[in-house]
């Protein structure tokens, strides 16, 4: 069946967005372009699952209900429990689902996944609900991130997807002169899907790091087991649903995807990771965790691990500008986003600015002035900061001062007037030396920031460079007025694959990377081996078959 | 500098090629097109190489002089010997060259690919008689596979390879609307390559299993070492000479791309692959070598090794004209070719024709004949099967008997009157009991021929994917007049992601795979991760980075 209009002309923008990298979004992020009464509704709905089942999923004869979610914003348990079933069951499951869905065309794959989208964007407030009281995040990037830019990311994948899947002809008769006569052969190109997929949540961004290999997964013809982190399932759940009702709406098995909710106490994500018919894993957490899940025999592996971001400070314009910026992208959800700058790599010498040569210290007690300025002002702070999502994260910040640096501001308990049990933590500030690489080459997640003393800004670029190639990096921002430094700054990264932003002030962050223009982590260092969403990223997920017969 | 209009132009009916997959030649495969003095002009260049250093690579400094090769039609050594280097001689000077090749636009890069390929094409002939007297091949397939078949291969990497590098913007102004503002951000997408490439090279095919990861990884900007096999040097010899020269005329640095000749006695190829700096690896060759080539750590690598290629016969229409089909295709170059059918899967019951069911005797009989009448013939006989590249396939095919089925056709030595000391064997044949795995799920690499004798079509079926699935294929022969058989094992062996030819008789054979159309190896069965040409093959040597900046 041909896609209809709709789907069609969704598609076809998204494919000619992903080739034009210019701004665009299908789904807007402000939360009032989805109506005045959506907020409300929401929450009662979001109050209403609280201590309850979870029974949306539609996925028959569970084998025990549990969850531990727990809101950072009340210190409460959500008490909301999902089914769970074996490795057994879900892998059977998905092998019944893909003996049909593998086999459906990619028209009609992409029309019920953007129909899923499309039914998802009617639960944007629901969704933000639930990732600010699992997560953290405060509610305006709950909402953004899990909500809209989640449902971008997926319809970027799930486009690209589809234009890879219908690049080359499905059929043709292909005629070879020889001499007098010729040979002619019918031939058939397949896109044959490699085979169950699971995608392994995260617990700080429980959409948008899982929305991605989920459709990539989904349009290349590949059923998926989707495992989320056990602190983190609600905001994931509520996609997982909309996609099984819109499979059945549209006849097909809704096990094309299946929600696989495991505890804390007894993880099943190695259980299914290591079964030999799941093919495709995408994966979203820790170095040490995704380097195995890397290692992993006869799989096509889709990673996203640690890095260890960088600033350089070389030379400004306008200091408090650049300053103010930074000190949001250290504060904005408490460092807690795999885009957030840690190393801060400044000049013994200083910075040179429009207004002259500004001291080191200066520069250093600058930053501490913003970042302590932003974070204890009532509203903006816990606005920005939102809370911290895990215990771990919540003691690395106590203990920062026993880093080995010198600490230069104290991170302390933030207070959020609207939650009074909110687990708000601002930034603290370490002051290192150039030689404490043992200090500064590990990623430190959370609201942790490092100053890093350095001879010049030669060395400032050396050290980003090593970190980036040896620990791996998703972002570096860097400042400099200098074009030839500029240039310096761009080639020594993007040799190590790691995306440059210079010079940015104003209402753009490096923590952001936009849908269908920005690629999210390169997939060339060690932060992880994926692209969001590079050709690659959805060309790795089925196979080129060419049959050929004599008709 | 834009492409000038000739090379433009060949790059884009090429890219236009790869996604119609109709018939394309940019080079045409009969000799004659090439001029009627080529030939005698090759064979003088030919014979004053013998003997001789071969200086026409420009590479100076040779720690050493090397050279093993052997006609298969002669008998007697070439006594060629080339310059060899270090493997840090090599890859120190592939990292001096890389430094400038990665900043070449793709535009350049294009524009002196598509000029090498251009000259090697007035060394086609010599290029076959280097072919001929190195890996056995016959003339004609000398001729055809090394010379216009690898330039179309070289070519159709190079095109897609081109069109990747350009599938993004280089740069453009990105602009999000903010309410009454707007964020605007110079942004600029780079294809950064990987790094020092490595291809190796095998004794059959020097050429044509060679260059498409040669032109992908230099189009991609990634220089290359080229470790050919120390049996087979001279072929691929004159293609890196050409490309020296091409990028010498061109003003860069030749070591873009260096041949590393070695010899039997001390290879250096584990050496090279185990280098931390050479990041991409194209290999042919044996599954085990392949495997650990596979197996190295933060490599991207591309692997064709063996599989065990099946015939599935089960109804057919003019029985006389498929088992020509087949004997033919068994005899080629003596099933020295990655894409020979090996397994031969009859039913006990026999097959079907239009002229009545013939017996699993009369099918099997049938075969005999028509193999032993091909390669018995004076003419037909050694053109058609070329002669034996190694001892080692020599000795298996002679000891084809021991294997434990029971022989059905002897093996043979034939006679070439051109070449009295021609190393010529006709294919041995020989019958297995379905039972009888342990014999059949090796590659047997040579003239050796398996019938399987199956309780029906089912089982064949089943057996043939099974052996794709654990040993490899990299083609799969079937005939059936039945529609609802033909689409059970399309399904069957795309499950295990190997493509079918059906009903192939007449002048197209199995083993052929056609540049712009035929994908070779599909890259996921165990023969093989790559695949000539997907799109992945070009896009995993390069990272997409992405800078932005505030301007």
């Amino acid at each position: 069946m041909p896609l209809r209009d709709e789907f069609r002309s969704i598609i076809d923008n998204a494919v000619k967005a992903i080739h034009d990298r210019l701004y665009f979004a299908q789904y807007p992020e402000h939360p009032k372009a989805y109506g005045d009464e959506a907020p409300g509704k929401a929450l009662e709905t979001f109050n209403s699952l609280l201590g309850n089942k979870y029974t949306d999923l539609g996925q028959d004869g569970a084998e025990g209900w549990v969850g531990e979610e727990r809101s950072p914003y009340t210190g409460k348990d959500l008490g909301i429990t999902y089914p769970t079933f074996s490795t057994e069951t879900l892998v059977s499951r998905a092998n019944a689902a893909f003996k049909t869905w593998k086999n459906v065309s990619p028209d009609d794959r992409a029309e019920v996944l953007v129909d899923s989208l499309e039914a998802i964007k009617e639960y944007f407030h629901l969704i933000a609900q639930a990732t600010q009281h699992t997560t953290g995040q405060a509610y305006m990037m709950s909402f953004q991130a899990s909500g809209p830019h989640s449902n971008d990311r997926a319809l970027e994948a799930l486009a690209l997807g589809y234009q890879e899947l219908t690049r080359f002809p499905a059929s043709l008769i292909w005629e070879k002169p020889m001499g007098p006569t010729s040979v002619i052969l019918h031939k058939q190109f397949k896109p044959v899907a490699k085979g169950v997929g699971l995608v392994i949540g995260c617990s700080t961004f429980p959409v948008w790091n899982s929305v991605p290999g989920l459709y990539a997964s989904l349009i290349t013809g590949n059923p998926v087991i989707l495992k989320p982190h056990p602190k983190s399932v609600l905001p994931i759940a509520v996609v997982v649903a909309e996609i099984r009702k819109a499979l059945k709406a549209h006849g097909y098995n809704p096990d094309v995807v299946q929600l696989a909710v495991d505890s804390s106490s007894k993880l099943i994500t190695k259980e299914l990771a290591e079964h030999p018919d799941v093919k495709v894993i995408d994966y979203t957490g820790s170095s040490s965790f995704g380097n195995y899940i890397e290692a992993l025999p006869n799989k096509v592996v889709f990673t996203e691990k640690a890095g260890v971001n960088s600033v350089i400070l070389d030379s400004v314009t306008d200091l408090k500008a650049v300053l103010g910026n930074l000190s949001f992208a250290v504060s904005l959800y408490s460092g807690q986003m795999c885009t957030a700058p840690q190393n801060f790599f400044i000049p013994a010498g200083g910075v040179q600015t429009a207004e002259g040569l500004v001291s080191y210290e200066d520069v250093v007690n600058g930053f501490k002035g913003a970042v302590a300025g932003l974070t204890s002002h009532p509203k903006a702070g816990p606005g920005t900061l939102g809370a911290i999502q895990s215990d771990a994260t919540y003691e690395r910040a106590k203990n920062s001062g026993k880093l080995g640096g010198k600490v230069l501001l104290e991170g302390i308990d933030i207070a959020n007037a609207e939650y009074p049990e909110a687990r708000v933590y601002a930034p603290s500030i370490i002051e290192v030396d150039a030689a404490d690489a043992a200090i500064y080459e590990k990623e430190l997640f959370g609201p942790i920031v490092l100053i890093i003393k350095t001879k010049d800004t030669n060395q400032s670029v050396e050290l980003a460079k090593k970190m980036a190639n040896e620990h791996g990096a998703i972002t570096c921002a860097a400042y400099t007025t200098d074009g030839a430094v500029a240039t310096h700054i761009f080639e020594e990264m993007e040799s190590v694959f790691t995306p440059v932003s210079l010079n940015l002030t104003g209402n753009i962050w490096v923590n952001q990377h936009a849908a269908f223009s920005d690629f999210h982590v390169t997939g060339g260092n060690p932060a992880g081996n994926a692209s969001f969403t590079n050709p690659e990223y959805v060309s790795k997920r089925f196979v080129w078959v060419g049959h050929r017969s004599v008709q």
